[in-house]
């Protein structure tokens, strides 16, 4: 029997008896009676048991330090006048293992920064119970979303020889020391992959409607809460659509994976937007049930302007058209202007990638991002270059490798009509649903430069 | 309008009118009709367009090559008499993009080798259409599996800094070309991880039932039909359980995947059976039909022995205790002997991984390996050590280095109570249930030895 079950059956049918094994959370013991706070890691929720000196097992049990398994029989009964809805009174209790004395995590409260040094230990407290079990809804549900709508789901290469978007940031796969590629494992240089995109539009030529979901990585020397070497990217592609619907795509995916945890992950919602974010389940509602703004760029920077002329004190105040947007800026335009998720569409062509669709105003090009309060960016997509001679000039211009993009740009040349595609990252999509504010909270076993555990 | 859509819909309800997006997969004209098949990667279903010169767009389509996109409205016309159920009766047509002349799948049979040169193109053909639409719904199956029981997906790291399980096999990450590992991104030695099962353990004593499911690599030499240096594992791993439970687990999970694939992909498998492997479907039906085998690794050793009095020409026929089996003999067993797949447990512990539990007879340890005809060991399994000292016994002997695992040999101080997993190689999954003989066949863009493509 697990925690799970019992929570989940004691309102609809009668349970009496009960036999589980548990992790010990708390241990108070009294002469007369001691009380066992129990989790088995199912469920969020604790079950308390209730012992006395004559149960069997008594002894072996009356030392049982936190974090020890033991194992219960007992009877539930219903509790209408305490906090918690059921007590079990044990009949019989076992020790099945003991957790050693410097167990680091007894209950009193740890800094953030401590407990990603116990990664492997801190999954364990209720916090982490919750943003680990919404992480893991949310990847189930962006599958579930896709799947249901005839979606293939592409494992775009992880170790790449294009190093196109790369920019210098990627790291290098080697079996070697010294740096000579030629005789390296694949005979050439090879790097970790920071984007599937490329891939998965040569798979959606052939399925129509594709999404990878797989891990990127980005050797950057930035210390932010926003940054991680390593991180899980969503990146559908979808053939013979333009920007528009990419940006409805994207709009539902996003009201999918709400509606989705708010179904199934209520007790770690709740958890969280008493823990993590006060109003975090006030800020899904009204993301899932409003429609989502969008705004050109050349509007974001008019409202910048604006709000910079009312006093608005911006670190960078020098708004004008053709900067990058930073995250002060965009949070400003989802949090305080508009109070919900925010498109901004067709952003100035030398600030964005390569392949996206040239405009005809010649200046900008077919970009969607989309900001969310408490993140910023959260999604990054855009409609592709279809014609094979823009796209080359556009390579020249940004001195992208031609040679090493010959299949990609080539897929142009085998009958290619519109494409469009997002990338969302997945660990701000994590941070966005459970209110985490430091990536590295959000991820199993994080690594940033120089910290490599585990 | 999708194909698919045609399709799902033309038997349950009527339709006259379509208009539709898709490739030219031929083209043959004539001067009273031509007539175009076309697919839009939505289904493997082709249709039949059949037009004639006084529709509207006749000039421009007329010559539309192999691969070009093409827009079609017309009138679907059931053809009871012909082996498509119907065809659609064009009244305008549009070519949106012409595909050069030089598009490499002309229509004709290309080797295996020529198509993975082009891998960028080679799924839009029936067959990679057929295996990577089952790979996807493969991946989604397990990940059904798993959340519809409460456990929780992980993503377990993929650069590490243990090196425990490498074994030499395990690719560097790293930003420079010196080896000066200090000096490097993490401040230390990086390597792309070959397992997240120790990772994965940390996480089940937190939840109980957890999978991973993300990409491993190995940087193995060796160019075999079964080996890729990237490949995707998944690795459950449930606390509180022995092996038993662990082998119930397994066959559920495989039998539950087959069953998917059968309500989901009926076209796709029967296209596999047809063109990759006869008996596909009676094999699966089989395997899911059917209790598997259970085996110790003892029993296996002495049908081998018996095999070889017999006369069986293995290529090793020096068969005794305390020997790996080789492919041959894992594919003697399933294939031959039982035409089923076959759990051997108990192997002797001096070929398996020193975190595998010690049974009471000191000699084998708690493992167990699925052979599944075809393919031979599609999971490897275990319990796991759970005596501290055991495992810290099973290091020093086997050279694992215990300061690196510290963390994970820890695990057994802070409350440890049974733990068993297994590993399952996803591209192996996919072998067996398309009846693709070649790894490098059902991965999109394979890495091998001195082979980086794309």
């Amino acid at each position: 029997m697990q925690i799970k079950d019992i929570y989940d059956k004691y309102l609809i049918e009668e349970i009496k008896k009960v036999e589980f094994l548990a992790r010990v959370r708390t241990h108070r013991q009294g002469k007369v009676v001691s009380f066992l706070v129990l989790n088995d890691g199912t469920t969020l929720n604790d079950v308390q048991v209730v012992y006395k000196p004559e149960v069997k097992g008594y002894s072996e049990i009356q030392n049982a330090r936190v974090s020890s398994v033991v194992k219960v029989w007992g009877e539930l009964v219903l509790t209408p006048d305490k906090p918690q809805p059921f007590e079990i009174q044990a009949n019989e209790v076992a020790l099945l293992d003991e957790a050693a004395e410097d167990y680091p995590l007894q209950k009193k409260e740890h800094s953030p920064e401590f407990l990603r040094e116990i990664a492997h230990l801190r999954v364990r407290t209720k916090t982490f119970q919750s943003i680990f079990r919404l992480r893991s809804s949310l990847a189930y549900a962006i599958h579930k979303f896709f799947q249901e709508q005839n979606y293939v789901y592409v494992n775009a290469p992880i170790i790449t020889g294009n190093d196109a978007e790369g920019a210098g940031e990627a790291f290098l796969v080697t079996t070697r020391t010294d740096g000579n590629h030629e005789e390296d494992f694949f005979g050439k240089k090879a790097s970790l992959s920071v984007s599937g995109q490329l891939h998965a539009e040569a798979y959606a030529q052939a399925f129509n409607k594709i999404y990878t979901f797989g891990p990127t990585f980005r050797a950057e020397e930035s210390n932010t809460s926003r940054h991680a070497a390593e991180f899980w990217m969503i990146e559908p592609e979808i053939a013979f659509i333009d920007l528009a619907k990419n940006l409805e795509i994207i709009e539902n995916m996003i009201k999918f994976v709400i509606n989705y945890v708010f179904e199934n992950n209520k007790a770690e919602l709740e958890f969280c937007d008493a823990n993590l974010e006060e109003g975090l389940i006030n800020k899904l509602t009204n993301a899932k049930d409003s429609k989502f703004v969008t705004n050109t760029y050349e509007q974001a920077i008019e409202i910048l302007q604006k709000a910079v002329e009312q006093g608005k004190e911006f670190e960078n105040k020098n708004i004008k058209f053709g900067m990058d947007l930073g995250s002060e800026h965009e949070r400003y335009i989802c949090e305080e202007v508009y109070k919900s998720p925010v498109f901004i569409i067709n952003y100035p062509k030398d600030i964005k990638a390569f392949y996206m669709k040239l405009n005809d105003d010649n200046i900008t090009v077919a970009a969607s991002d989309l900001l969310v309060p408490g993140i910023g960016e959260l999604v990054g997509g855009s409609q592709r270059e279809d014609d094979f001679g823009k796209l080359k000039k556009r390579c020249l211009e940004m001195n992208v490798n031609i040679n090493e993009l010959d299949w990609y740009n080539n897929l142009r040349n085998y009958g290619y009509y519109k494409s469009a595609g997002f990338g969302l990252g997945f660990e701000r999509l994590v941070m966005y649903i459970t209110g985490a504010s430091n990536i590295r909270d959000v991820i199993s076993f994080p690594r940033t430069p120089k910290n490599l555990l585990f």
